[in-house]
């Protein structure tokens, strides 16, 4: 069964008590949450981690990176120390997005490797394997979609991203109403191309009701991806967005009717003042599903710096509602990231993420904030560094910098505010 | 006369519609907005500068760079380098923070290589004088704040932050209202000490006639600063801060009043869903005066990467009204920042005000991310690199890291969504 099944037969398993003793809340309040479709608990039942979680209403802001091989840079090796960097500077999942050299073997060293939850977008695996076979990665069927959905749920994948929204009826909204960006979704662009190709419906929603029965097998949670997220901040919350979405909030439905925990996954490039519009959305289209969003992007113009913009976009989502961040780095729309891109992104999505806990659960978020402030009040700067968010970078900033005093900061030196507010009082 | 006294005169000035034609709005329109105190033209009547800009209501938001020496790092020359950077990737105003070293010969070179409006707070070269000459910086009074204000008046210095607003009244507030960090503004902590020192008034509330006068005679824009700001997002909004808000409206009016242009400093530390407020209450207090936000910082844990907590507070603080941000670098709270700091704050915080402009000036801010968006759909790289916020850093990245397929990147290679959606169509 899984969780969400017994959930729905108000049995409390010994993974939702774990996970809620982690989040400071009571087991029943989580078993509801999953009931209900509005938490999810990602982790195959043939995956076994030290770290698992919840992701949704009422939880602390989960924060997920994406590693993964590319065609250009295919080193499972390099792919697998960014998973450690990934994990030691605090992301709550992971996804291996490989589509290069050996995906197989890249997952099962990612499964292996990772105490986190670990998703995959399995169409890029179908793609890769339809190339391979027959130098056209559109060469596939929807037996071949099958099959390398049972074959990574039985790897023990905890969450596939599948893009069961890109059908027929939103590509001819799409189609109808022009865009700047088109589709910027990979596994999206695969799909339309793929429906283009074969003139007919995709796959992944054709035959959902068979992928469900995978996902529930294996208590695989489903993350339907939004293939036509707005890549530029000029599509935001157009028409074919909210087609995909509404789609998206049937499905949703119906893998809740069949004991399957689902998310929905979020834009994307989005205004500022647009965010808070597209989480009422979502939560209001798939029935209070967990919000997984893509960023948000605040602005197209940052190539180098989306890690900012993501967390800019981040923090207003997830404090309107969002559940679970995705990260995205400084080397996004230019290249393959690289190992300290990997750690700027996860640092920048959890700071997103604990703005809006602050927000979200006050009561339990502030207690770090207080935590850091009262060290840094007393000076303590050894305290202060280890409270920091990047307690590595903060000790070499700190280091790189001696004060002549040592219990102040290059910044102010003696005239140290705090110091002298200490001063003042002791005269 | 200062442009205050022109636009209440009903005079547009040449330098009126330089600015304006600058952010494309009419001269009579900020003209209106000057008058009504909603915008300002920080500019001395003696300083030449190239690119002169307005602050304040409608009109794109700013960014300030703080520089200057510490009394742990006193380089005039490093301290130059980085005045070159902030202008180099786009800071509006610089401000000269300079407490260590020769500070009448920095602030002269700084005033001479800013093409920008330079900025200072007087009081740290008041105490530094104070210091040098009998070992004690709490030794000074009236005169000696008037004569450094004269002085740096007569040099050129295009806006004063002064810390008018802490008074007997806001202190004796403060001190009945428990805070975790008390004061954290330098002048603040400086000017709280000479209160309790003096047992006198602040000289830069009794004096405020006087300083009034000086500043209309060079037309040195104030920036009323906020000693009292909180500190840590656990004392944010409190009632300290809010007696000194109140304060400094009262003094903005009489600036106002005797034709002296005026801004008001913002928070500081400060939880996400209490930045609008934030606005809200300076607007309503300040009679419109343009607010000068020092972050907001969402979160206290990051430090490190500061620049960050600081694009996501002033993004949103930006779009619900604030003019003017200043800029944080990861330096915050650990040490004096390095010229690569001082690079990435100043982006992260163009990042921000762009972001904020994309909801406050949608027509025009929105013209680059469609034409950025327009590059990176037609994958041509170079016009992407160009328009990119820091294209140093874009290209760099870029070049790091070469697609076997010179029209993608090495994040999807051949599988990337632009082009196969582009593929498609061809077929």
């Amino acid at each position: 069964m899984t969780q969400l099944e017994f959930a729905q037969r108000n049995i409390i398993t010994p993974l939702m008590v774990k996970v809620a003793q982690a989040e400071g809340v009571k087991p029943q309040e989580l078993a509801r949450l999953i009931r209900l479709g509005q938490a999810v608990i990602p982790l195959n039942i043939n995956h076994k981690i030290k770290k698992p979680c919840a992701v949704g209403k009422g939880l602390s802001t989960k924060v997920n990176a994406n590693i993964g091989t590319s065609t250009d840079e295919s080193q499972i090796k390099g792919e697998i120390q960014k998973l450690k960097i990934a994990i030691k500077y605090g992301a709550d999942a992971l996804m291996d997005l490989s589509v290069g050299g050996n995906l197989i073997r890249m997952r099962k060293e990612v499964l292996k490797h990772s105490s986190i939850p670990v998703g995959t977008v399995p169409v890029y695996e179908i793609a890769v394997r339809a190339y391979n076979r027959c130098r056209n990665f559109l060469k596939f069927d929807a037996q071949d979609v099958l099959e390398v959905l049972t074959e990574q749920a039985k790897q023990g994948v905890d969450f596939f991203t599948i893009h069961s929204g890109v059908t027929l009826r939103s590509l001819a909204v799409l189609n109808r109403n022009q865009r700047l960006m088109g589709v910027v979704s990979r596994g999206g662009a695969m799909i339309a191309s793929w429906i283009k190709y074969h003139r007919q419906e995709n796959p992944f929603y054709s035959q959902f009701d068979r992928i469900l029965e995978i996902a529930r097998a294996y208590d695989v949670t489903l993350s339907l991806g939004d293939g036509l997220r707005p890549g530029s901040v000029l599509d935001a919350t157009d028409k074919a967005q909210i087609a995909e979405l509404k789609i998206l909030g049937n499905l949703a439905r119906r893998a809740r009717n069949q004991g399957v925990q689902v998310m929905i996954e979020g834009p994307g490039h989005v205004p500022l003042d647009q965010i808070e519009t597209n989480v009422a959305l979502e939560k209001k289209y798939c029935g209070g599903a967990p919000f997984y969003v893509l960023g948000p992007l605040v602005t197209d113009v940052a190539a180098g710096y989306d890690h900012i913009t993501c967390a800019i976009g981040g923090a207003i989502a997830a404090s309107a509602g969002a559940d679970f961040l995705c990260y995205v780095t400084p080397a996004e729309h230019l290249r393959h990231p690289s190992a300290s891109d990997v750690r700027e992104g996860v640092i920048a999505s959890r700071i997103a993420a604990h703005a809006a806990d602050l927000v979200k659960r006050k009561k339990s978020a502030i207690l770090w904030d207080k935590k850091i402030s009262t060290a840094r009040r007393q000076r303590n700067w050894k305290k202060q560094i280890a409270l920091s968010i990047d307690p590595d970078k903060a000790k070499e900033y700190r280091l790189s910098s001696k004060p002549k005093l040592s219990n102040v900061c290059t910044m102010c030196g003696k005239y140290c505010s705090i110091k002298l507010m200490e001063d003042c009082k002791k005269k």
